[in-house]
């Protein structure tokens, strides 16, 4: 049993709540193909609702004192702001497009920073059972076993994931149809798996060598994913190459030797 | 046991055929990880050699009147014009990059055709162990259990598939990335998972609404995918809405609800 209020404890707790959330998802994402259109949308919200309850009241029974940052209650009551404090900052579930179709790369994402840092992450994927853990400074596990990214030094040989993203007025999509456009010059292929969370976990565990996504929903998306890549030996960076605001709704994932090509050829 | 020549016969054979490649794969697979570099080339080109070399041999076995076409074969030695005869249609390993990045979106295709049409599909893919299979007239499963494609017929409600492709001169480029942004105003979101078989087995289970792609590898890449599609009462058909030519390296594919929204859409 971890020490209370140790990293390896706030780890164990989040592992128990995701997998918790993870069979919610499970149950609603094998019944979406028997739910009427209509019932669709109650279906996501209320396994959204669910899940992001079950998280925050179980997190809250242990931890009274830590602050709660959700996509759900940041939508209902406005933007809650990121303090020093010790901040679960939870995305009860990530691949929303993803659930109602059925398509397998769904998750739950709980990140805890502490001044601002990200410090614990766990994304749990329950249709694939993959469960990405890491603490800082004690490395990245996919189920218990240890990951890391990628060693391609080579743009050229990459395979990039980034989202087509949710805005569609022209200038946007403009932009983002561009960007790819330029960069398929760059790399060997694209990946759009829509779920911004298992995009980071695919480059710590090595399946992708990069990923950029602006303008997703917010740091929920990227709390736990931002910890777990570092830990397993990669870098999250601003696509402009600065450091990473978690709360600015842009980010750029790779290894080490990739970054200096990526911000550029990102900047083309 | 299936009748000796029956299409139920065919089916198992290929079911038999698919699994085994599959172990093949499973462990090259996981062992890419731990190849220099400059050995994941020749990995990458002994897996899809034995893989074809194992589906042929076994399947020549049983039937050593009907025709056989693989891309390995064809890359070797040209290509093999489709007859009106049984016609074996392979892709030992369809999803080729992901297979060296570990991208779990890899799979077996074997197509049988008879009067150049499919008449037996399998995909299946080995990592996420699911096994598409159809026989033409008696439906299409996954896993064994029958499927079916989506109901959507609202092209801004439905999740579209299509990959970035191989080629890299400017004019495919440009005319790939100009399709996908006029797409993406007309189409909830985008998918792209490196693997056209499994495209076409996501469409016909209803995971993805819409697939297409311009200039992929060859009729092994659909000969199976079009036969799971059409069973699961789906459509196939030419990206200009005209009847399919599986030799012609551009496929469609959707629910009959939508398909007339969708070749408009392509053609914007």
């Amino acid at each position: 049993m971890a020490q209370k209020g140790s990293m390896e404890e706030f780890l164990a707790m989040a592992v128990d709540a995701a997998k918790n959330a993870g069979q919610i998802i499970r149950s609603g994402f094998y019944e979406t193909k028997n739910v009427e259109h209509k019932g669709l949308v109650d279906l996501v919200t209320e396994t959204d609702k669910a899940c992001e309850d079950l998280i925050f009241n179980f997190l809250k029974l242990h931890y009274p004192d830590h602050k709660f940052i959700g996509e759900e209650t940041t939508a209902a009551y406005g933007a809650t702001e990121l303090t020093d404090e010790p901040t679960w900052i939870v995305d009860p579930l990530d691949g929303t497009t993803n659930f109602v179709h059925g398509f397998p790369f769904v998750c739950v994402s709980i990140g805890l920073t502490i001044g601002r840092i990200p410090i614990v992450g766990v994304v749990y994927n329950p249709i694939m059972d993959e469960l990405f853990t890491a603490i800082r400074g004690k490395g990245a596990f996919l189920n218990a076993k240890p990951i890391k990214v990628s060693s391609q030094s080579e743009l050229l040989k990459s395979l990039l994931a980034t989202e087509a993203g949710t805005k569609r007025d022209k200038s946007t999509l403009d932009a983002s149809t561009n960007r790819i456009n330029s960069l398929l010059f760059k790399v060997r292929s694209l990946r759009m798996s829509g779920s911004c969370a298992l995009n980071l976990c695919g480059v710590a565990c090595g399946r992708l060598d990069l990923f950029y996504e602006i303008g997703f929903g917010g740091p929920w998306d990227i709390a736990a994913g931002a910890v777990i890549v570092t830990e397993a030996g990669g870098v999250v960076f601003d696509p402009s190459g600065k450091d990473i605001d978690i709360t600015s709704q842009r980010i750029a994932a790779s290894n080490p030797l990739l970054k200096d090509a990526f911000v550029k050829a990102l900047q083309d």
